[in-house]
């Protein structure tokens, strides 16, 4: 896992133009005539017919009508929030003067074990400033299962609701420099995982883990701060991006949006890989999708030196029959570890130097590499992969390949008619291409054909905030996207098992690398 | 003013069939099919579709979609609630089993001083039950400007919202009894004066009372009961009938809606007398009110021997001079002094037996009458109504002929153009016609176009829980009622000078009193 503040640079590269704006708030500048005795409308009336004249029907909670009378007794002049709920548009502040552009609003990305907020200048969608910090749960169950149980636990749903909220709040109070207040804040939208969006709102998740695995909702619609425990504005709209079911959550139709693959007559794979991984595959005509356990080798879970990707993980490795290897830490830092893209650089480099077999299976009598010498490392001792690490990762790539067979099958596909790959999420960010390639994780395509979406559930969320249409599109995405289940799939297990090849069981699939075999066997 | 268990069944007379019923909320029968591998949509996603199906576009709250899951978990068979929003339906209940007939609302009239609240039966409309009691704001301020005074007080707004909640959760709780629970209660309308409205939902009412008296809020819309404090189902939608500005309020709506006087072609004056007074005139193309201080005559407030309409209160009295006085008392019990019906009598029965002349002054010598003598009052001594007291009762029934001329003059009226009378409020109710008439307070039509509303607050309260048309109605009626402000008005104080004989000072305009009078004196 990437470090927090890494991950929160991601969005910068994939701003997309969302043409016209329309926001999940908006702020209109009124012109107030004063009462007069011929004209004694109510102060709030008075407003609200102003304001639609400008908006169309609009209603104003009790909770604002003091401040709208406050407000009008000492300023003609005056900007009004308003949020779009169902069907219609409510007041949420009022502000006396001109404050049209002053207009901010959150992207949020909840990640299992990361948590990104964008400050939004709302009156052009441009990204002002991020905050990243660890999920304030990770402590009370590292991964989604653990949260899961740990929600089972007395008290247990309410301390994780309490804690995703007190990350959020603490990242906004960094986002929040004088003269911004954090309740000047007008909206929020957020992309995350069916659990953690459960968590957020308080749902019990138990269901999201027990078959037929049904979540108590995908699709929340608009709720407010208040709600929630946002300290925001506490009538700010707060807007989760769906859900498909409890393995496809909001975090990949926010990637599945910003890829634009729902959108193309050729044919796009979308691949998030983490403890977890998400595929989805589709056109314009239609969308399918499955979801399962990766492993934990990317994560550097059980790897003998593996570690997260913090500093003095080793991040890229090459290899040279000459040169011998070569290596980078994050930070620069002495090496005290392997993070999951150092390890698909040494798994790709220990193929392309024959240093393992196809079967990813080392010489015999070899049981491990040594990547980083004692002399070199933080410990004092070797930073080695051995056969057991390149096992774990094997697997995930087998996962990965055996869940994109049961996908083309389930659709009647080829692997050919792949035209485009979307890689998402912060490993999809730092993974090394070539290699991912190499080793059969990623396809074989024309490198234009592959677009890193960088933190897609961020930018994702991004969009809906600006974008009604965005909105609208991914609610209909989470509707088409068809769910197959790997678990209870007859064929999944048999091609898992038959995918354990480098890069592939057929080699004709990845001719890059064939032709760079080809090339580096010439030159030994 | 009436006692309160005596005003709560004042609408039992005039329960107006609403035709098409369309109330605030409404209660669905629904089955759902339990999810399955291939249909595994979300509790929430899969309710609101269902309801969707038969309503139209709902939005579900968050602090449902728990109750949603533990009921959707155990029961395909499911009733929901829903309320009417701006533009749509929200969830507001979710309850398992097929509970569609118990559907339970609330109509309630806030007066000054009395507080009913009745109990409807929202799958017909129907009053259940109704309870009532004196509005407890009463000891913080017996009117509305000594109400207003209050809320100035450091906390004293806070004091005054909490107070009224506290009689209105009184009376729901009397109103509930097993298996009813007043959490079931899903709906609630409001008729009340402005200051009684701003009050209850805790806006400050000081601008009512100070020029260009603007209220905070006419049209609340549809709030709820959790923002008020009402302890009923705390997403149930609660209504206040508009205003139209500070001096007619949502109470006064309410009676022309009852009365129907905007449906007909021919004028009406509908007058409801109090410690204030409001005159509505007009026919379906038009409509004109004006508002004042009555006076505290009927309300037994400074006469000499004045008393509200409690048990021992003289109410009704009849002179003959033959038979002498003859006199009723409030629940038969030894009199202990007069309420404004006995006061009104009193005045005509002296003007038709020549007792007092058509200024309404005694014969020489003469200072007062004996009502009760000493021998039968509860006191000890005689109850007697003195000149001063006159005055007073002339002072309100001038004040009211005086703002009658305005309205006539404003709109190019005559007062023979008036066809139709209606009397609204408690006053109205208990006040006795003729002797009204008699004394120039209410106007000398065929006793056929008089009608006593009753309590009119709480009907037309029932009316738009019930009905969305009738609420349309009170708005449009609110937004088109033009207000004529007497204070300001330079011949208002010309009218009501000149406006104090008996019965008025152009006698034609009473032909029954005329007819009455002559009769009387021939039998002298």
């Amino acid at each position: 896992m990437s470090n927090p503040e890494q991950a929160s640079i991601l969005c910068e590269q994939i701003q997309a133009d969302l043409g016209d704006l329309d926001p999940l708030t908006r702020k209109v500048l009124l012109q107030l005539p004063p009462p007069t005795p011929t004209d004694n409308r109510a102060d709030v009336d008075r407003l609200r017919l102003a304001l639609e004249h400008q908006v169309g029907p609009v209603t104003v909670p009790l909770a604002l009508m003091s401040q709208i009378h406050q407000v009008c007794s000492v300023c003609g002049r005056v900007t009004a929030t308003v949020s779009m709920t169902g069907w219609g548009w409510q007041l949420i502040d009022l502000e006396p003067g001109d404050t049209a552009q002053e207009h901010y609003g959150l992207a949020i990305d909840i990640g299992t074990t990361t948590v990104v907020v964008y400050l939004i200048d709302m009156s052009c969608g441009a990204v002002l400033r991020r905050a990243a910090d660890f999920n304030g749960q990770v402590p009370l169950g590292e991964d989604i299962l653990s949260r899961i149980r740990h929600a089972a636990n007395p008290g247990g749903l309410a301390e994780l609701q309490k804690t995703i909220c007190d990350t959020l709040n603490r990242l906004i109070g960094r986002l929040c420099t004088p003269p911004l207040v954090p309740t000047r804040i007008s909206a929020a939208s957020i992309g995350a995982n069916t659990t953690m969006v459960h968590l957020l709102l308080g749902l019990d998740p138990a269901s999201l883990s027990r078959s037929p695995y049904i979540p108590v909702v995908n699709n929340p619609g608009i709720l407010t701060a208040q709600d929630i425990g946002l300290h925001i504005n506490p009538l700010a709209p707060v807007y989760c991006l769906p859900s498909v079911g409890s393995f496809i959550g909001g975090d990949i139709i926010a990637g599945v949006l910003v890829s634009e693959m729902d959108h193309r007559e050729e044919i796009s794979l979308f691949v998030d890989i983490g403890t977890n991984g998400e595929i989805v595959m589709g056109n314009r005509e239609w969308l399918v999708a499955c979801a399962g356990a990766a492993g934990p080798a990317l994560e550097g879970g059980v790897t003998t030196h593996g570690m997260r990707a913090e500093p003095g993980a080793v991040d890229r490795v090459s290899l040279d029959p000459v040169t011998g290897v070569r290596y980078s830490t994050i930070g620069n830092a002495p090496a005290r570890g392997i993070c999951g893209s150092g390890l698909v650089d040494v798994l790709a480099e220990l193929f392309l130097n024959g240093l393992i077999d196809r079967a990813a299976r080392f010489s015999a009598g070899q049981r491990y590499f040594v990547v980083v010498p004692a002399a070199e490392s933080a410990s004092g001792q070797d930073i080695v992969v051995t056969q057991a690490d390149i096992d774990n990762l094997m697997a995930t790539k087998g996962a990965v390949n055996a869940a994109l067979e049961v996908l083309l099958e389930s659709v009647g596909c080829n692997w050919q008619d792949i035209r485009r790959f979307y890689a998402a999420g912060a490993f999809g960010q730092y993974l090394p291409l070539e290699s991912a390639i190499t080793i059969g994780l990623y396809p074989d395509l024309p490198r234009s054909a592959m677009v890193r979406l960088g933190n897609s559930s961020g930018e994702g969320a991004r969009q809906v905030l600006m974008s009604q249409s965005k909105r609208r599109e991914a609610e209909a995405l989470a509707a088409r996207i068809t769910y197959f289940e790997l678990n209870t799939n007859p064929t999944f297990m048999d091609k898992f098992k038959s995918s354990k090849f480098l890069p592939h069981t057929d080699i004709d699939r990845y001719p890059s690398v064939k032709a760079r075999l080809q090339a580096r066997r010439r030159r030994l």
